[in-house]
């Protein structure tokens, strides 16, 4: 068994992934300086393609204090992603690699799909009698992990849609004339996302006054008519749509007029249920409409991130270095809520088994968000992941500053 | 002539024109308690709309030191908007509703088209021999009015758009795969804004390696051929197109795919430029490709706005008062920059006739924007106008709060 560790990045993109790098990063030079029992550190660009392709730096010139803090703010993923699904042949081939690389902790950065990769390089290595320790780092915006509360990247999107619908909805309230502005969430399979943007209204307002999870289904129909109602009394109706909402029949809401394209774990690429609700609310009401798209903006908005999440993805980071070093494998590190008020979270392990390939939806009693009961309950489980402003080091011209690791 | 201020906001939205109503109340109040020079502060209810409706509101509730803190970092428009062109039987209704509410100053913040009423409105009044003055408080994200040096709002939209074009490439940079970005700047006549697309790169990044202006005409097969070129040797492009790009023939690029609706003062509404750009893409070139429109976020994002801007805004709005004090009339306020280092803008006022209806296009040398000395010219003009962080007041959840003006 090597002494040195490998760090990889999978999936897409968050604001507080390089923030659990930063932490990887941080107690393996602790490990390192300490106790000797880590040599060096190594980052593999792209994830596992890059360990495929031996595309593997030395991460040690990024692991000063001023580097970390930096990379700790910096959107996206220093090292890069890849969204490759292993095959047999790919097994052998990566143990080869390890050792050659004198690698004995492998800790991988992703969501659900990463989590399955985790899971069958661990297998693979206890089925060879390999001693490498593999841990799962969670990360998504989509938050849509079981076992963990919540995972890291969640709160600082949450935050970006909960601060943008505020504005959106005053930049949509001032003109006299009636109005529906459809606002586009990010969240494939589940409504996590669109609860932040929910947030508004939950915490008093009026807008937005349409919330559509997926975990509901959709109705045209329904919607026009509500939307009609709304107009009676509203001079501005907003609507919060997941990317992801379903018809009763369980189709993609406007599904004819998209790609259809497929990625490699079989997802469906979703784009346009706000313009093509847009459309329909143009065709259907005849009203001034507009779509607004979130976007990429909800999972790379740094300037925006939420201070709680920033620090749990450091610590997630940090304990998958300790529980290597403890003997670890095959799991992924969960946050898990205290009881306790005010808000703290522990970290702890999980079987990497219990998450791989596996999604947690919005709890039944949240999914009708008009009932006060759901709404508090959806209140007191974001507003504590959202809080806190992290106040990025800034340049000369008073930006924010990212790290880059060529 | 009447003792009383009113006060009304006309155009689009922008994070700044509420700092600028909160410039005029302040002076207002001032010159009430102090001089007696002014008596009651009223808000016309979305622009002269309101004042026609005599949807008029005493805006003395909103002038303590905290409201006003408030109502600078709140986005919109707090008295909310209209696009009304005025018609000659307007101008005596208006007249007689002066008289009744004892208006003697009339603030109109707004861009091109609201200093087109700024105008007709004084020269009627002058007409008729009636003693109202008439100023016009300038604001717009495009930064389309001439004489001033830049227009309240600009700044704050620059500093929104240069932040995100920054978090977005770092987004984009992580696949290893060949892809396109292209990313939709407001802007139908000017490049202003697509300028602060720009900076990253004029600052030293690769990225965004395409700047398209309005003012430079936009070439399908030309693009098409910069990209294959550029993805021979880059990973990932990253395109900033103004939503305004047109033909040779002056045509809007993607112009048969849209609605052909026009505004109330002639303009056709725009969106789409991205979208259309995706698809000629993918059709062309075939590889991974992105459009993302920053749409609304860019005029609304108050938590991104630029301290210089927002401080700006207020003084113009509180030297408005100033001016008719000293009995200005039929004038735009203005903001000129010194020639001195480091950066300073005086305000004085310019003849609104000098700026009704007319636009400033971006200066001809900086529209070339692969030269260095483009790039150097636009650096020096945009860096001070986006510096500086107004650190918004929080509620307990961490959020920046607004004031609403019932």
């Amino acid at each position: 068994m090597g002494k040195n560790i490998l760090i990889g990045l999978s999936g897409g993109p968050s604001v507080a992934i390089n923030a659990s790098l930063a932490g990887i990063i941080s107690a393996a030079k602790l490990a390192m300086t300490e106790k000797g029992a880590i040599e060096k550190i190594y980052g593999a660009k792209n994830g596992v393609d890059g360990v495929l392709n031996r595309n593997i730096i030395d991460l040690e010139p990024y692991s000063d204090e001023k580097s970390l803090k930096l990379l700790e703010q910096t959107p996206a993923m220093a090292l890069g992603s890849c969204r490759k699904k292993l095959s047999e042949e790919d097994f052998p081939k990566i143990a080869e690699i390890f050792e050659e690389y004198g690698i004995g902790i492998f800790c991988y950065i992703g969501g659900n799909d990463s989590m399955d990769t985790v899971l069958k390089l661990d297998r693979y290595f206890k089925s060879q009698d390999i001693k490498i320790n593999v841990i799962g780092v969670p990360k998504t915006i989509d938050n849509d992990l079981p076992v963990t509360d919540h995972t890291p990247g969640y709160g600082s999107a949450a935050k970006y849609i909960y601060v943008t619908m505020s504005e959106i909805i005053r930049d949509s309230a001032i003109y006299p004339v009636k109005s529906v502005t459809i606002v586009e969430v990010m969240g494939r399979d589940s409504g996590w996302l669109t609860l932040a943007a929910g947030l508004p209204r939950f915490l008093g307002g009026k807008a937005p006054h349409i919330i559509a999870l997926p975990e509901a289904p959709f109705d045209e129909k329904a919607f026009i008519k509500r939307v009609n109602k709304l107009l009676t009394t509203e001079n501005y109706v907003i609507c919060a749509v997941s990317e992801g909402v379903r018809t009763s029949a369980g189709d993609y809401v406007g599904q004819g007029t998209k790609s259809g394209a497929v990625d490699t774990f079989g997802h469906t690429y979703l784009s346009g249920v706000g313009k093509y609700l847009e459309g329909l609310v143009a065709r259907e009401i005849g009203c001034k409409v507009r779509s607004v798209e979130l976007n990429v903006m909800q999972r790379c908005s740094s300037h925006l991130a939420s201070k709680t999440d920033i620090k749990e993805a450091v610590m997630v980071g940090a304990k998958a270095v300790e529980a290597a070093l403890l003997g670890r494998t095959g799991v992924m590190m969960v946050l898990t809520r205290s009881d306790k008020k005010p808000y703290s979270c522990s970290v702890s392990t999980t079987d990497v088994s219990n998450v791989a390939l596996k999604a947690k939806d919005v709890p039944p009693s949240w999914i009708d968000v008009e009932t006060r009961a759901a709404q508090d309950a959806i209140l007191e489980y974001l507003l504590p992941l959202i809080k806190g402003e992290p106040y990025p080091l800034r340049d000369e011209t008073g930006l924010p500053i990212f790290l880059v690791i060529e």
